[in-house]
């Protein structure tokens, strides 16, 4: 085996254990391995905000440490949160080779590997790069736009209704999509709906994952001026909730930016995503499509100013599956327009 | 091998044959082999209207047949077409056994198991029978039920529509799809368009298979009481065509199945389809969904009649895939509504 299939044999371990951390919003998943004299000797994963990061707790693991080499799915933090700077414990321990994945896109945290060069560190980057920066896609994305990810989820019959004539809505996707959107809500920082939604259908937006009681809840978003009863249940104690008394996607976004949310789900009806499509603020959409007609209806999306076929809003499919009973496209947002 | 499993191979290998015959729309395709002291003596599948059934293709092919046993895709027929009846064939040739896949469903056709016991051969029923049926599905269906099996193809909208606002449609599908529906024309038996559609689009309605000029063409079906321009590209010289003046779908499938059409490929805009599915007319729905958003122009199915979602028109999705960039749905009849 070569050196570099070594490296990737490594990156490939903390990878795997860089998925066994939590799939929470707030931090990016990451994974360490410690290996000295071309053995393993200590790896640890980023369990979750105010935990231990993957490269502490490998060190901890891994005892004596001195001119070993670290492999991490993503470059050490230089900076101090709520644990202290990762570059400074590697150095503390004698690390002296540091191998990383994805670059951290973070300008606040970064600058990580030419703390530990200017330290005598030997540091290779971009091992695995793809795969490590994939794992946390959204978060990613966020930190280095400047507002979360957007992911608007949709369920419709075939002929693009979300909804019968008069309103009645349940069910039009069946229990195994359903169930796929909770596991997505377990996956985000915020989940946004339009009043129009809450009035109509008041919806706890609360994630219930087939695994049991979610031990953390995505923030619950209200976007509109209209005044909501304290009685909807978007508002029982189950989850934070936030309305945002504007129709500006932005205004929308700089706010959960702000609070730090990297992932937010859009689960509003036409108008709210009519006016994110409009803005350029949908990044992906995954579309329950349910083998259903109804031939009159509300339709999915509202006005979008498109005229002519020229002008149509165009996305990437980028995966196509059957869930349960009904269809699921996952559209992503042109790379070449 | 059991004699069972023997039973099996042969009639596997007699629908491997079957399947090399054409797929068009007139005639079953059939495949038979003749095995005489458990060896292949001969085999032969029908190619097309006109020729040999495959029975007689495959005694041919075999030469000597006295005592032979003949495995068969679907039950000889019994009565004289444009060939004799491949029952008196096989009892000339002195074949002992005949084993059987499909069960003819045409009630002048049929019989055929019968007479050859009457002669004294023995005859097994039922080897395969449901990939020997499924081979000539939509032949089976019109014979079976007296009408052509209807399947709906629509090009639409993540959205559900067929046009943007102004009515411009070229293009919302990709090449891809656009070349499977001309695989699909080359298979019916007709094609049926509203006037609106001919009016709008000038459509050609010819197949243009990638594997070249199409030896076949469907009939062109226009349905409507609207005169249409006899310069109207329908109306060229590349196939025949068929205005039917009602816009009854039963009307338009009683004149298709005099005319030996046993599957019609519905390509009409959103007023023909609404006609045919209210009167419960589609049989299949093949529809591309492509990842274009357009906010606003015609849906791809008019007024249903359906007023609240336990009104629905459901549907069981059988397959989901994604075709160069679009994503393709195959929905059929609700087995159990």
């Amino acid at each position: 085996m070569t050196s570099a299939q070594q490296d990737q044999q490594w990156m490939r371990a903390a990878l795997t254990l860089a998925a066994r951390g939590p799939v929470a919003d707030v931090n990016p998943r990451v994974g360490c391995v410690i290996v000295r004299d071309g053995e393993l000797a200590g790896e640890g994963f980023h369990q979750g905000a105010g935990t231990d990061h993957a490269e502490v707790a490998a060190l901890r693991a891994a005892g004596t440490t001195r001119g070993a080499t670290a492999y991490v799915t993503l470059e050490p933090c230089a900076h101090t949160g709520r644990t202290g700077p990762c570059t400074e414990a590697l150095l503390a321990a004698g690390i002296a080779r540091v191998v990383i994945g994805a670059t951290d896109p973070n300008p606040i945290a970064a600058g990580g590997a030419d703390r530990l060069r200017a330290a005598g560190v030997r540091v290779d980057e971009g091992v695995l790069a793809a795969e490590c920066t994939e794992l946390n896609r959204t978060w990613t994305y966020a930190v280095r736009v400047g507002r979360p990810f957007v992911t608007w989820k949709l369920a419709a019959t075939l002929d693009g209704r979300v909804a019968a004539r008069d309103g009645s809505s349940r069910w039009i996707t069946g229990a195994g999509a359903r169930a796929e959107v909770h596991e997505l809500r377990h996956r985000v920082g915020a989940i946004a709906v339009g009043t129009a939604t809450v009035v109509a259908d008041d919806p706890a937006l609360t994630a219930r994952p087939a695994s049991g009681p979610s031990d953390r809840q995505p923030l619950r978003v209200v976007v509109g001026n209209r005044e909501i009863d304290s009685a909807a249940k978007v508002f029982d104690d189950s989850s934070e909730t936030l309305q945002v008394s504007s129709h500006d996607p932005s205004v929308v976004l700089t706010h959960l930016h702000e609070r730090g949310i990297h992932h937010l789900l859009l689960e509003g009806g036409p108008t709210l995503a009519a006016a994110f499509v409009r803005a350029d603020c949908v990044d992906e959409i995954v579309a329950y499509v349910a083998p259903v007609l109804l031939g009159a209806g509300p339709a999915v999306v509202g006005d979008l100013g498109i005229d002519t076929i020229d002008a149509a809003s165009r996305w990437q499919l980028t995966s196509v599956s059957q869930v349960g009973d009904d269809a699921r496209l996952t559209l992503r947002r042109k790379e070449n327009p």
